[in-house]
């Protein structure tokens, strides 16, 4: 039988140097992270389908890999056989709806509030297409138990710093609040049980352009009126970046406390982004997910024309699991949108330790002779890749090289041992 | 509607403290494997059914997590519906089927020999019991491309050292040959087409003894004459350390190259073992997978009663998936069991950096004033957590403690600044 050696549709094998730079890229966020006080916990692959399709994913619950039912469970045979008959379990599609089960599983046992990191797989059957996959990697902080804008503000304080340490510049944090947006379409006269929907359109904002949300909101049937001031405000205030006064005048019913918590986040983090990057107001940032309750926030990369990460507040989520609500705030990195950047600007991982190609003739004698000092230099905290002299040698160094190895030596009997610096000729 | 908040059974929820730890080990472990020019990849979690199923896996196959097809694809009301019309693909039982996959997949951009890392999550649907999950970690390093014992010591020698530096001691590595196996069947005559039947009943000899072996192959009902010779050669030379030439007089048609292979590991191990741990030969030592076709090793330590990696040689696997053989041989250490133990002796993680509890009083000027102070801290590598002061002071400071900080500073506006350190009362 010829078997298909190729990884499933959607699904990637890393290569050493992939997986070297996802490494490098992991350790430093985790690592600017974990500076900042957050702890990291890890929740399984597997979660029941009641928890996973319990309407807190939205779409996402719709792209979940379903697991089998096993042994004598699973009864293909029953009359009128439905999916719930044959399934078990699923594959989770993001980190945020399991943290609420560990949270709602553990909070007797954990700090409040509560400041956690998550790394790890998540998996959704979408359409198979380019930079995008059936697993990816998501890398989350979220701070449980802290009904403060602080919540807010450290965590966009450790995202900006963990992408400054990742050697990017000139990003732009994003803000605004679920709340103001409510006061936006409330200023604008939209009914209150479209809001939603008047959401919907004006996040394709990016896409479309202001024009484009226009006209979709009229084709809704929305009054003119209130779709001419709307777009009116908006334009008003994404010509230039805006002030909290502008705000104010564009909008005089908004909550006085939502501008002073908003405006306390964009000076906090201005003053700390010593003008390697910039924060600002964006009122009409809406972002996908139903479940946000008050700030959203979104890291853009101009350069790169995609937003690299982003999150908000989501205070109702973990009463579902539990009696009471916890006001709950998240950040999410786009892990893969990220390495995708760095491959493409060919990043150089810094101070790499030396790996030193030791070639010998692949004889026992010899490899019994060169292991102490192999052992030295290993000792020493540098690379040595063992290698096989090979007839050319000029071919064996250029593949060594690319290989990752910096210096090499070439190892003969009774000669003085000499570590020179491998370069690809 | 009342939601269970419980990982799904033989799942577990990982603890911050739980989650240091694992890292702690993974990170020395990949250190090590590195430090020696191991290279590492990534396979995705799920496979298509076809290829996990296709032999390699032994009793595992058995235990795949099925995921169902998706869409149009899953028909649910086919008359005499069968588990293979509703199956799309499975969750990877191990990571070394994946490996054989990945390896014909890109062998023409590998290095050869490729010495590779794998670090990673499999799933397996066992009955749950203490110590046994249905997703745990692997941690394999496998040489591919090399038929000399030189691999097999390299992988020892870097598996021993990642032991080392994890701060083990006094372990022992037993190795073997399933030549010197079939070399011991045919000396004492068991007929050739049941000597997989004689090595499963003498890899029980750690948990029956020598007795329930003896018994076992005679209930079996292989000639006495065989079993009292089987039995007295492994009596005869387990009873103490043996040395190549007992084992010679023992099988005198014993291939001389496999012998001489054996000794050089041994010799060469024991050279670099500095007297920390143990090499030996283990005439009875036969190991599970039905893959392997030379080298096989184990290693143990008495005082946890089990063995905590293994491997050998599976130079027909390959070939399975290419056209021709390739040499291929692996050591894999039980990540698992490694945790377990350093957990139940209390480990604590070297050399981990101060954690500074910064303890204000929650308003947001003093969250201003306070963050040049932390962001200094932090540049010098320290981790601080932002903690806001709590009523009881004593209590807040234990809890702290409790959570991994060492050192705490209480802030109060206009005083000096002193980070004292922090021990649980």
């Amino acid at each position: 039988m010829k078997i298909n050696t190729f990884p499933r549709q959607g699904t990637r094998d890393l290569s050493p140097k992939e997986v070297n730079l996802r490494n490098y890229v992991m350790n430093t966020i985790l690592q600017t992270y974990q500076k900042a006080g957050f702890l990291q916990i890890e929740t399984p692959a597997m979660e029941s389908m009641d928890f996973l399709a319990s309407g807190q994913g939205g779409e996402n619950e719709k792209l979940i890999f379903k697991i089998l039912h096993r042994g004598e469970k699973l009864n293909l045979q029953k009359p009128d056989l439905q999916e719930h008959d044959v399934v078990d379990c699923g594959l989770r599609f993001d980190l945020t709806v399991p943290l609420t089960r560990f949270y709602a599983n553990k909070k007797s046992e954990l700090p409040n509030p509560f400041k956690v990191i998550q790394f790890g797989s998540v998996w959704r059957a979408e359409r198979p297409q380019k930079g995008r996959f059936r697993q990816f990697v998501q890398c989350d902080i979220d701070i449980f138990g802290m009904e403060s804008i602080l919540a807010e503000t450290e965590l966009v304080l450790a995202t900006s710093q963990a992408l400054l340490n990742l050697g990017f510049r000139n990003f732009k944090v994003r803000i605004n609040s679920r709340l103001l947006l409510e006061n936006l379409a409330a200023e604008c006269n939209f009914p209150s049980q479209s809001y939603g929907k008047v959401f919907i359109l004006l996040d394709k904002l990016d896409k479309i352009g202001l024009d484009g949300v226009e006209k979709e909101l009229l084709a809704e049937n929305f009054a003119p009126d209130s779709v001419n001031k709307l777009i009116g405000i908006i334009k008003n205030l994404t010509a230039q970046k805006i002030t909290v006064s502008e705000i104010k005048n564009a909008l005089p019913n908004a909550p006085r406390e939502v501008l002073e918590d908003l405006d306390f986040l964009l000076q906090t983090v201005q003053n700390q982004a010593d003008n390697l990057f910039e924060i600002c107001y964006d009122l009409s940032l809406v972002r996908g997910m139903g479940y946000y309750t008050g700030t959203i926030f979104e890291v853009e990369m101009a350069d790169y024309g995609s937003s690299v990460g982003g999150g908000g507040r989501y205070d109702k989520m973990v009463g579902k699991m539990l009696k009471e609500d916890v006001p709950a705030c998240g950040f999410s990195i786009g892990f893969e949108r990220i390495i995708q950047i760095l491959e493409e600007k060919n990043f150089q991982i810094p101070d790499q330790a030396p790996k030193i190609a030791f070639i010998y003739d692949g004889q026992k004698q010899t490899f019994s002779q060169i292991l102490p000092e192999v052992k030295k230099l290993r000792a020493e905290g540098k690379m040595v890749l063992l290698d096989i002299r090979q007839k050319n040698l000029g071919k064996q160094l250029n593949r060594l090289a690319e290989q990752g190895c910096t210096d090499f030596c070439n190892y003969f009997l009774d000669k003085p041992l000499e570590i020179k610096a491998l370069t690809k000729s």
